[in-house]
């Protein structure tokens, strides 16, 4: 079955970007600290080797991307398309007029989640952003959570998790454990 | 060989405490939501079978313990020692009348941190706190973190970690992966 599923690396201390986070200077000071566990034998982002590649292999195996405006704009809407699958921004504001016309616009966070489902057919959704990912909790539209846990405190920048209006509870899913990251999936609880 | 080590329970989204955290409601509102993994058969406090008890033979086996003003007036002193172990408690004001002789109050937390170490002898030093972590880590007399994260949002409260002065590596020791929390020890890297 399809689920959605927010992917986030994050510092023990819950940021997931660093101070100065614009356009120019994506997720801020230091950011490739928190995605050091994702790179190929050559250094370059690729599949990890060993435990952490599982990961990569869940990515790629997903049937679309739904991502926050903020940060579509900083990695230039992955040029039209995440890994061959079509991209959903969400945001209130329409598309400029610049944007493939293979990324979708919708300001509604539960329409946005319900047309990339469609789009995904039986595979996974990817969410990606601190604010959408609120937004998907916060609408009860997000199903899963794989956090790769890094271990650093990176003392200040910008928080996945801010303020939540309720309580959410959480299944662990699966826990892969190396030293570059501990990656926990969670499942949202109904 | 001693190490001092924070050991905390927080939830996914960093927070330690509810809201409303308080003398008569310490921890806040839900606050036992973080520690039920840490009960016993018997549905009190107590040893968790499983391998969640690890932690607690960890506990169990310390020497001394190393405490917030604020954490140490809501569990009063732990009654003047916690498993039969010296207490210290950071802070900045002289100890009231009441509190118990057998509990040593410190001003200066790389001097509470030597004191404590000296009591532990060749046993860990345990460390509990929020403030005091942060001020136990910018001294640099913290060596490690025993982080029992457990799988719900809380959304609000008091966090663990707010601002540090400084980005801080860690080193992923050892992770136990139950279903009621993902127990994570880090070694902080000099």
């Amino acid at each position: 079955m399809s689920s959605s599923v927010l992917l986030m690396s994050m510092s023990l201390d819950g940021y997931i970007a660093g101070p100065n986070d614009r356009p120019g200077n994506p997720g801020g000071d230091g950011f490739m600290r928190l995605h050091e566990w994702y790179e190929g034998p050559d250094g370059e982002f690729g599949r990890p080797t060993g435990p952490d590649g599982e990961i990569w292999d869940d990515i790629q195996a997903s049937g679309a991307v739904l991502v926050g405006r903020r940060t579509a704009e900083q990695v230039d809407y992955y040029g039209g398309s995440h890994h061959g699958v079509p991209v959903f921004v969400f945001s209130g504001r329409p598309a400029p007029e610049s944007v493939p016309k293979s990324v979708t616009f919708v300001d509604d966070i539960a329409n946005a989640m319900a047309q990339a489902k469609v789009a995904a057919g039986d595979r996974d959704v990817i969410v990606h952003g601190a604010y959408t990912a609120q937004k998907a909790l916060e609408a009860g539209v997000l199903d899963e959570l794989q956090i790769d846990q890094i271990p650093v405190l990176f003392g200040q920048g910008l928080r996945l998790f801010d303020v939540l209006p309720n309580r959410i509870e959480l299944d662990v899913v699966k826990v892969i454990d190396t030293p570059a990251a501990t990656h926990i999936r969670y499942r949202v609880r109904r």
